[in-house]
């Protein structure tokens, strides 16, 4: 198992390890859940049709280009199993499920490594250049990426796409924390031909614990993905929830004031915090280099006064220098920022 | 996708289909999720630990021998996909995801068939030849079976064991049924030096919607599937409710009860209805030959009266004679017997 955030989840900690929306259960999904429980006595749907439904009209796709997933890792690992490209091209630094994922299906991977000196900047004609060299079936990329909490809008992502297309591949994008940067996700208006998009409903409606993925991509590759997909991996409390909330307006409204209002806060904050850089974000955390700190110093610091971060060691190309912070709440970010210049 | 039952699962009908404790569920679940909301918005442990330690005290084997899994379905392709043996041999008629699971590893696949006409008696010297002719490296044996109900005891799952350890092959054994039986998983009594045994806890604590599973085996076989195993597989309800329900002695008292007076009745009302064989089961459902009429047929007629049953064309050997009938609540069975007896 891969290293990951969340570790002080059951405990009294503030837990900036995790990107996870922070203001917590809506009462609807509260009501749903309670009301689904008499449902976890029959097998849940094993296609997750009614979900697959909602979904669809959600983002007004159909759905025999939708495929459901037991959190979006699920889909990762089903894609690189179904798939099974020889070659794959992951941009990194980004989430490490990918690479175990195609490692384990035995593809062949090489990196396009972003430079943390140069800002993290996509250039365009590094990737051409990379691509026409490795001839890759698939390229990785997430966006908004984690954990740099950079994000190319739909003019790079256009060029992007259209390197991929030249060179017969395929692109896999992870579009998990899309929703916190204000923008569509890119299938809206790129078509699906050489295109997945990943969709996570975890970060953004806050329930880690139901496990609720889907990807949008064409029919072929649904089909050959749904030839390897296995039965049940949805549980009835998931399937149940989606069509409840998917797109639940009042609730978007107020996530995406919270999470404009206080990446501001944090970005201006944590921009003033000495020995520490922090990288733009249009996600719902910040990756900030320390200067002389590790990661897991500043951490049992941190932990004096409850809080943790994510030490990004983990990250190809980064080191114990890095680290992720969510976004939480005011009261939280405050703290956050005052302690951190107060250690630093 | 294969067939399974419970496809009437969410109407009013009674649905003889699914092999699931019809008693519903007990308070103890109920209170335990909604208890667990809030924790939705934190990751489940990655590795289900809380739920897995409560396995390993409760069946009285070290944690490092076990395995948790979204369903004990998740199991089975994980299994197939890590080890990914060149042979299997697979006893038929049986559950069908294990063909499958195994075809999508890559694996060669032939069958021992028990017989209908030979009441899927177990022969162990036709099994030994299957064994040295075929040398399979893993054999799949499913106990008691689904769809047939039989169970084979200790004394022949011995024999069976000894034949496995001469051909250096391996046994996964499907144990998901073995809390109807009244006797005790083999596991208890044979060391896990050549054998899987999956373990589920969807039939008998009626929790198909929340994916619970759990493996027993030796430490290598663990380290080899954890190598493969995908991370957050298993929802937050499903890891909070294993350490509150296994074992529960009031609960286990009532449903080993229900099913044997159940079992008896079912077995005594089906053995009388004409133009019906019923084969004795160890389990919670019956398998039924019909003499006339196909199982399609016989549906046709049961849906008048809001009922349904499996037809089992879709299991190796057996056609559209063939039914698997649950055993449900005593009213629901008397019921079924009645028509049963109207119908045929």
């Amino acid at each position: 198992m891969n290293k990951h955030g969340g570790y002080y989840g059951n405990s009294d900690i503030i837990d900036y390890s995790v990107n996870i929306n922070p203001l917590g259960l809506t009462d609807n999904i509260r009501e749903t859940i309670i009301s689904s429980i008499d449902n976890i006595c029959k097998y849940p749907d094993i296609g997750g049709t009614s979900a697959k439904e909602a979904v669809a009209k959600h983002i007004n796709v159909g759905s025999n280009k939708i495929i459901m997933g037991n959190g979006a890792s699920e889909l990762i690992y089903l894609f690189a199993r179904a798939l099974k490209p020889k070659k794959v091209l992951i941009i990194e630094p980004t989430f490490n499920e990918y690479r175990r994922a195609f490692l384990l299906a035995g593809s062949e991977i090489d990196d396009y490594v972003l430079d943390s000196d140069d800002d993290f900047r996509f250039n365009e004609d590094m990737f051409s250049r990379k691509m026409e060299a490795f001839q890759p079936d698939v390229v990785i990329l997430c966006n908004p990426n984690n954990p740099t909490g950079k994000y190319l809008g739909l003019e790079m992502m256009s060029e992007i796409v259209d390197i991929v297309k030249r060179e017969n591949s395929f692109l896999f994008i992870d579009e998990s924390f899309v929703e916190f940067t204000g923008y569509e996700p890119i299938g809206n208006s790129i078509d699906y031909e050489h295109i997945f998009s990943l969709r996570s409903m975890t970060k953004y409606y806050a329930v880690p614990g139901l496990r609720i993925g889907y990807g949008v991509t064409n029919d072929k590759i649904i089909e050959k993905m749904e030839e390897y997909k296995e039965p049940w991996t949805m549980n009835t409390f998931a399937l149940d929830i989606v069509p409840k909330v998917i797109g639940d307006k009042s609730f978007c409204v107020k996530v995406n004031r919270w999470v404009k209002i206080e990446r501001e806060y944090m970005y201006e904050g944590l921009s003033n915090v000495r020995n520490l850089k922090v990288y733009k974000s249009y996600s719902n955390f910040f990756l900030c280099k320390l200067n002389y700190l590790s990661g897991n110093m500043l951490n049992l610091e941190l932990l004096k006064d409850n809080m943790y971060v994510r030490v990004c060691d983990d990250f190809k190309s980064l080191d114990e220098g890095f680290v992720r912070i969510g976004i939480k709440r005011h009261v939280d970010n405050e703290k956050m920022v005052s302690i951190l210049n107060k250690i630093l």
